[in-house]
Parts: C-alpha cells; structure tokens; sequence
C-alpha cells in the first residue's frame, strides 16, 4: 500500500528498535517505516541464546520472537535484514544503507530516524584474541559458532584409561567475566557436561549484587563443578605445541581450554551516532531526553546504546537491560506520533538464574553508593524462609536492604535464594518506583499462604527491621566495623557446638533478664544470634535496663559474608 | 521479676494477640503482660491445619509457632492458656478469667485490655448438624477430630468384588463452602484418597475471585476428580437406615458422608466486645479507630474479629487473613506503648493453592464495584506466559485487572496460574497501597530473565491495555455484553479449526489491510482473536481507517469465561 505520512527510519531490530516500529504502526497506520537489520534476524531472544547453547531450548526457531514476514504483514512495515547503515547525512535527512548480501548501498531520506544500535560485546586488546575457539555471544550466528564449535569432534586427547589417542569434543571451557552473560554461559556449559573454568577480573562475580552477597553466587557456582578464578584478568591466549588452545591470566596462571567465551561487558554501539553527529554521554553512550530525543530533534536512540538517568541516583548510566529498552522503544514511537510521552529512567531491576537459585536486584547498591560518598544509607541482611517454614520446601533467602535513615526512603534491594526471590524483588522495585519508605514496606500487604509466604512477608520483615533502626529502638552494627566492645551470643547452647566466635560471651535470651548483672553497662555490647531476631530482642532488653547495646546486623548468617571467609 | 509498669491484658494468644504480646514486651520491658487463650495452644499456624490433616504437613509440633514456654523466657509474658475470659467488668477495669482445667475464676485488673478473639466458623442452624462426623476446622484440637476422624476404622462397607462387608476407612467426603478453607480441606482429602464432594450455595467458589475467573478454579477442582455443586445449600443432615452419615442439600439431592467438613465461612466472636460493652460495627465486627482502639479508650481489638476500612473503597469490611492480623497486633503493641502508629486498612490480599494452582487477588473485584453501583470502572482480562515463552515450562497466566477510567487508577487484580503468580499480585498489592495509575504499570521496572518473566512483563503489559484502552487508542467490549455489530475474527484459518464463533466475519490479520473494503462502515466492529493481542493491531488499523472498532477483551481466552460456558 502507499503511505503518505511520515517517513521513519529506524536502525536496529532488536529489543528497543522491533518495539519503537511496532508501537509506531500501532499509533500511525500512515508513518512510512523501514527498519533495518545488520545481522541476519529482527526481534530475537537475546537473552535465550545461553539457554540454547545449553539445550535447554531445543529449537533455534524458538528465539524468534516475530520475524521478517510478522513485521511486515501484520505491521506493513518494510524490513531490510543484513543491511547496515553506513552512513548519516542529518543536514539532508538521509541514511545510506548498505546491503550486505550484495555489497549495494543505497539512500534512503527521514523525517524521523530512530537508532537502536545496542551494546557489543568488549572486545579486549589482548594478544591471542582471534585464535579459533575463542567467541563472544550477542548474535545468533553467534550462538550457532559456538554450538558448532561444541559440536566439533576434531579435538584429540589422550584417554585416561586406555593411553591411546581419542576423539573427543570440547570439554574443558573457560569463560571469561562473570556478569549475567558470564555466569549463564557458565551454567549452561556445565548443563552440556563441560568443565568450566571462570575468570573474573574484579573482586566478585555479577557486579549488581554487593560483593558479600555475591560471595554466594560464587560458592553457589563452586558447588557445581566450576573453578573459579577472582581478581586475576586475562593477559593473552595462546596456542601450545600440542595445538591447545590456553588463557593465560595477569597472575601468570595457564588454563587449558578448549573453548572460551569472552563475556567481560558490553559497550553501547555509537558509530551511528557519531556518524549523525549527535552528543556522546559521560559514560560513552548516546545522550538522550526523557522522550528518547538524541541532540538532534529529528533523530531518537533508544535501548542498550543509550545512557538512562539512574532512578535512585539521578545520574546518568548504561543499564543494558531488555525491559528498559522495550519501554524506551514505546516512548520514543509515541513521542514521534506527538505524544507527550516520558522515560522516567531505570532502576536497574534484574534477575539471572545461576544453579537453581535465582540472583536479582534493584535499586541502587551500596558500592554506587560507596562511591557516590553518600553516608546517609544503612544495611540490613536477612535470612527469612521463601514460605512458612512449617510448610514443606521453604528454602532460606538471602537479603540485603539499603535505605535512607534520615527520610526512611528504600534505596535498594538485593535477593537471593532457590525459591519465592521473584515475589520479593519485584516487591522492592514496585516500592523503588513509587518511593515507598521502609515504614511503608512494614505496611505493605503481600499474598500469604502457607506454600507461598508467611503472615509477615520478608519484604514487610525487611521494612520492620529497618524501621526499628531508624526509630532508634535497635542500633546495629556490621561484623566488619565492630569497634571496641563485648560480644554477646545469645543464642541456645547447641548452636555454639557448631560455630561459635572466639571472645564472644554467652547468654542465651531466656536467661538474659536474669544475668543482666554479668554485663558491663560502661562499654557497648555487641548482640547477635543466629539470624539477628533473638538478638533484636536481647538488644530490647538491654537497652531497656540501661545498658549500651547493638544488634549484628544479620547474625552468624552475614558473619562469613561479611569477613569474606564463605567458600 | 516483678514488673512495675502498666497492666496489659490480651485476651486471644494467636495471630494479632501473640504479635500484639511480643511487640508489647520489646517496646515495654516494664510492662506487666498477661496473655490468656481459651484453647490449650498460643501462637499457632492457624493456615496451616488443613495441610496437617492432609500429610503435607506431618508433624503437628511444626503447627507451633512459638510455645508458651518461648513466651515466658523469651518475652517474659505471663501466659495462661485453657483460660477463658468470662466478664469484664469496664469500670472497674478487670476481667473474670475461668480456668478451664479447674472451673476457678480469678479477677484480673488491666490498664490496657486487647482482644482478639477471632472469628468462629459459622454453625448453620439447620437439622443434624451436631451429628458426629461433622467437623468445622479453626483449632488444633478441630484438626485432631478431624484427623482421628479419617483414621477409624469402623466404617463398613460392601466389597464391591467379593460381596462381603468389609472395614473401611472414610473414603467419600462433603465439604461445604468453596472459600479458602474449603478449597483447602478438598484438596487435602484428595490428597488422602478421599472421594470428595463440594457444595457451595453461591454461584462459584472463592468468594475474594470474581464469578468469571472462579469457573477456572471450578474446573481445576473438577479434573482433579472432586464432584462440585455449585447453587446448592446444606438443607440438613441424617443418618440413613444402615447408619451412614446423609447430606441433603436443599436442591433435594442427597450425598452419603463419611465425613462433613463445614466450611461455609466465619463470623467475628463478638462476646467479649458485648462483654466490655464495646461499639460494634455495621459488618458485625468490633469497631476500631486507626489505631486499634475500640470506643472504649482502655480496650483495643485485633485481628478477624475487628471491622476494618477497605483500602480501596473506604468502606468497613470484615477481612479475616493473618498478615492484617499480626500487623494490626503490632500497631496496637504500639499504641499502648504511646506510639503514634496507625493502621491504613485492609487491601485484602490474598492467595490460595488449588491443586497446583495459586489463585490470588488484591484490592477490589468487580462485584464490591457492582454492589457499590459504582460505574467508573473497566475491567481487562490478560492471559499471558508466566515467563518468556521461548523458555521451557511457561504456564499461561489468567488475570483479570479493575481500574478506574476517569484518572488510571488501579483499583483491583485477580492471578490465577501454575506459576508466576505470587511475583504478579504482589507487584499489583503494592502498586495499590501507593495509588497506581495503569500509567505507572506501563513503566514498572520488573525482574527478567527468561527463565522468570518478559521483558514486557503481564504486570507491565496489564497497564499498557488498560492504558491503550483509557487512552481511546482501543475501546473493548465484553462477550457478554456485545451490543449490535459485526462480530470480526482476525486469527489464522488453523485456529478456527479448533474454535469458531458462529457468525464471525474471518478476515486473518495480515490480510485485513487489503480487505477493509469488505467490511461495513456505518456499524460497530466487534474485533477478537486468541487473547486480544493481533486484535488490538486489527482494531488500530480499522479505527485509523475510519471504521467504528472494538477490541472483545481477552479473545477467545475469555469467551468461555464471560458466557459462563467452561467446564
């Protein structure tokens, strides 16, 4: 059909550039649109490509989530897969196009350019880097390199029990960079039955998470069969003389592998802005407004590529993240169509399954919050049952709570555990958006059942701890910056028999009230329990007759998180 | 130790009395604190005796919360359990408590008094209901009855092979009503092997769920092999010549019993409050201010016992459900302890699992809406995978959302679904305890990953519709109310195969744009596909074109539902 309206360029497939089309012929059944493809596939699953690496999804044909013939039969929008823009004249309005199946270029005027470009994969300047059976994931054709690659039955080794020379296919993998891409790749390479070796250059592995929690992840990946290198990069690749492919890190280690998959970050695509001219971000991504407009009027980015106002901190960041770039993608149709549209910036909610237990998060955490030298947060940690415990199968969560004492705002929030983790941090991110304090959590009323909660939900369990701090009715303390003072355990005496921390003076609550003599009243006591409930009430006790005292935030649970000595 | 400070009294030691209790103790260490419950047990998992009737949970130690000895050591709280409050005298500030063991009444003085006695099953006043065999379930003594019941084995039976009379043991159940302890008590004795039959006078089962989304339930009882009778109440019970136990339902229909579980809901114990000659409220329920208090500045009252205002309409309602329970034990705790805490109301957020499925709903259904006669509200049905499709083991979503045209609000949520649903109606609870619009839905910021939701998850997607709808992009229209027009499916010749509605134009949606000549201008298209999604693009297309179009909310997902014709 002949379109009279407006013409739209829009340059990406994907996440943020298949939602900017679609909501556009939605809202304008006259825009002229044409969306073009690098790769060979619009509208992907991105973040299925680990999943079929690992078989566990089977077909290819799953992560298309709507192809070419959808786009342009239920959408009549005109699609170009394979074809790049390589250049952008924003004085005439005009985007040269190349086909890459047969080499021509040709150009194409705008009113309205979209670019979606997206983040690739960091690519680091390392000697060894192109050797064969070295790979990043972004694509699928990266995918099938990478199952092809597994598939191969080339590699020769020396079989343990008989001497000879066999056939054999990769086995042992190194991945490299332990964020969600990481860490999936990781699990999935174990789900195929290869050995994996992690390397991470920083101190801890999926940098949403703080690094005390994240010391889970990494035991929680340990216990799966994976070695797990920390604090060490990697310095080169090379071959060995027997043909092997091997990652040597800074530290001089040597790991043989045979395959590796580099997953050390992304960095937003800006050729396409460069090439239109448009601003480039503190943090190296496309400027835009709150409605997705590039410094250029007439040219919109949206997802991976671009910076996004940090909803916490109100400073710029990259978050590349599917949902925020679906919405930018949305916002930025509907701003083209005249709407007043707002991207009202991300908080960075995310969610990565890593060996049964789901890792999520929102908000700030507290190393932004570390670096930002902002000292008005507290922390709290948690150890509270997925369910009510006397039901079966309630598995212990893990929590982190960073709030404002001085307003009680709720800043961010960390969970982990293998059941009931969705429930909780989409509690936290409802709250986040809304700006709920932590007097607000304490109030919130959640779905309970025996199989699905508890009559005190920890997210409400979170608002009440945290508000009994800033109500001043329990001070606390972290076991990594106890001062001087009396440790005080009062926990039953059979639970010292498994751990028990040298120093620490034992009372157990029943008996407190009775032994109140045995305690100092001129030096702090510090209280702690197994979880930090029966210490908030020895705290209460305590405080009540005089004495100057303060919960360990999270009890013996947070203890090895907190002194680093978990796994 | 001898206490010096105020006099509290609490009369009920489980839910709202047990919080009320300890959170009385941690804020007051001086407080002398007196709990007394009736029944032989404080602070026990009242949701979860129909789970230790069926097995699920075997041992009824793990039914109690905390002991009465953890309430005298830990909290140094005087607990009288078999104790039974039997006058108050309000003026002279005592109440006569009964020892049940030993018939002696003593006189106790309070500052403060707390009740929280509960709500009682209701016990119809029909013919034979005193018969043994029939149960109403509250307490832990009920569950042992009930399960001493269902161990006897002093049934006789005819051995349908062999002719003989054999020792059975009960093997057909009634219960009677379909609400949460219902539902529960079906699935449990089923979960024995008990052959069960459901009766319910009202037109569905789980009255919090709207009649359309309850036929769900209905059927996934039904095919878990439970007889259901839907519009049918209890007319009486016998006993039959050969001595089993008979229900006669007033429809005249009669059902053999092993076994009766009364299940027909539960009304507040107000005795206590007439007692103390307190004000009690429109709902039957004992009235209480914000803070707990009752008319009577000395007697507060929690839990199922007190009417509380709805969150959502304002209006006094009787919501009997734990977590409101305990927190309004803690804003009471508070209170009394010269706090300034209050209590905003009840959502009603609530959660059932019906035999693998959780059913759960927040803020208002449609029937409060409808008895309010409150027209300023529309109503949008979503059936969307509980996580990314592409990922194994997605299960469709039912949800039925409430919002408010004039300004977006959300008003109200139903989930119903095999998984996924706790993270869903917790978001919705949350958005409506800060006032959400279905704008800030659009924008929520979720968890995904693809084994956990989508990038545009059903809560983000719920807000998105009903936007689209509130917006004018998309008007709807229900199946069950379609005014005059042409009735236009855009779904592919495949799918009708399965399923076509009689008298529907097919028009699939690729090919509407060519087609739009065959279709009528000057009447209403009623426009519907699988689950309203292809619809939505269909009805854009036809409203940009000039045609008069409605989208029918929920496709051919919902027909069913709204016609009443499931199961």
């Amino acid at each position: 059909m002949v379109h009279t309206g407006k013409k739209v360029i829009i340059i990406g497939g994907v996440a943020g550039g298949a939602s900017c089309a679609a909501r556009l012929r939605r809202l304008d059944e006259k825009a002229q649109i044409l969306m073009v493809e690098r790769g060979p596939y619009v509208s992907y699953a991105n973040c299925g490509l680990p999943y079929h690496i690992g078989g566990v999804i089977e077909k290819e044909s799953a992560l298309f989530v709507a192809s070419e013939a959808t786009f342009r039969e239920q959408f009549d929008i005109n699609v170009r897969t394979q074809c790049e823009a390589v250049g952008i004249n924003s004085t005439k309005k005009t985007v040269d196009l190349k086909d890459l199946k047969t080499g021509t270029t040709t150009t194409e005027p705008y009113d309205t350019l979209v670019i979606s470009p997206g983040a690739a994969p960091i690519r680091p300047k390392i000697p060894g880097f192109d050797l064969p059976g070295i790979f990043t994931l972004r694509t699928v054709p990266d995918t099938r390199a990478i199952k092809e690659w597994l598939a191969r039955t080339d590699l020769h080794g020396m079989d343990t029990y008989t001497g000879c020379q066999t056939v054999n296919r990769p086995k042992r993998a190194v991945v490299i960079g332990g964020g969600f891409i990481g860490l999936e790749m990781v699990e999935n390479l174990v789900h195929l039955g290869v050995e994996v070796t992690l390397i991470e250059k920083m101190n801890q592995v999926m940098a949403p998470i703080d690094p005390e929690l994240a010391l889970l992840i990494k035991c929680r990946i340990m216990k799966n069969g994976v070695h797990v290198e920390l604090n060490d990069g990697v310095a080169g690749f090379q071959k060995a003389p027997n043909g092997e492919l091997e990652v040597k890190t800074e530290s001089g280690k040597t790991f043989p592998a045979d395959i590796v998959i580099s997953a050390i970050g992304v960095k937003p695509e800006t050729e396409l802005a460069n090439m239109a001219g448009v601003t480039i971000g503190e943090r190296g991504g496309i400027r835009v407004d709150d409605q997705m407009r590039t410094s250029n009027p007439d040219i919109f980015a949206v997802g991976d590529a671009v910076e996004v106002k940090d909803f916490v901190t109100g400073e710029w960041s990259l978050v590349p993240l599917a949902g925020p770039a679906n919405r930018q993608g949305r916002i930025a149709a509907e701003v083209i169509c005249g709407r007043n549209s707002r991207y009202r910036g991300t908080q960075g909610t995310s969610i990565c399954l890593v060996f049964g237990a789901a890792v999520a998060s929102t908000g700030v955490n507290e190393k932004v919050l570390l670096k930002k030298g902002d000292k008005d947060y507290e922390k709290i940690y948690l150890f509270p049952n997925s369910h009510a415990g006397y039901y079966p199968g309630a598995k212990m969560l893990a929590i982190k709570v960073l709030f404002r004492p001085s307003d009680g705002k709720l800043l961010g929030a960390q969970v982990m555990g293998d059941d009931g983790v969705t429930k909780r941090i989409d509690s936290f991110a409802m709250a986040i958006q809304k700006g709920f304090t932590i007097y607000d959590l304490e109030e919130s009323e959640l779905c309970y059942a025996p199989p699905y909660g508890s009559a005190k939900d920890p997210v409400n369990f979170a608002g009440m701890v945290a508000a009994d701090i800033v109500r001043g009715d329990m001070p606390i303390v972290h076991w990594n910056a106890l001062g001087n003072g009396l440790l005080l355990d009062v926990r039953n005496l059979p639970e010292l028999a498994v751990e028990s921390v040298p120093g620490a003076v034992h009372i157990p609550l029943p008996e407190l009230r009775k032994r109140l003599g045995e305690l100092p009243k001129d030096k702090e006591i510090f209280v702690f329990c197994r979880s930090g409930q029966r210490a908030y009430y020895a705290t209460r006790i305590l405080l009540q007759n005089g004495f100057k005292a303060r919960n360990i935030a999270g009890g013996m649970l947070s203890r090895p998180l907190l002194l680093g000595k978990l796994g």
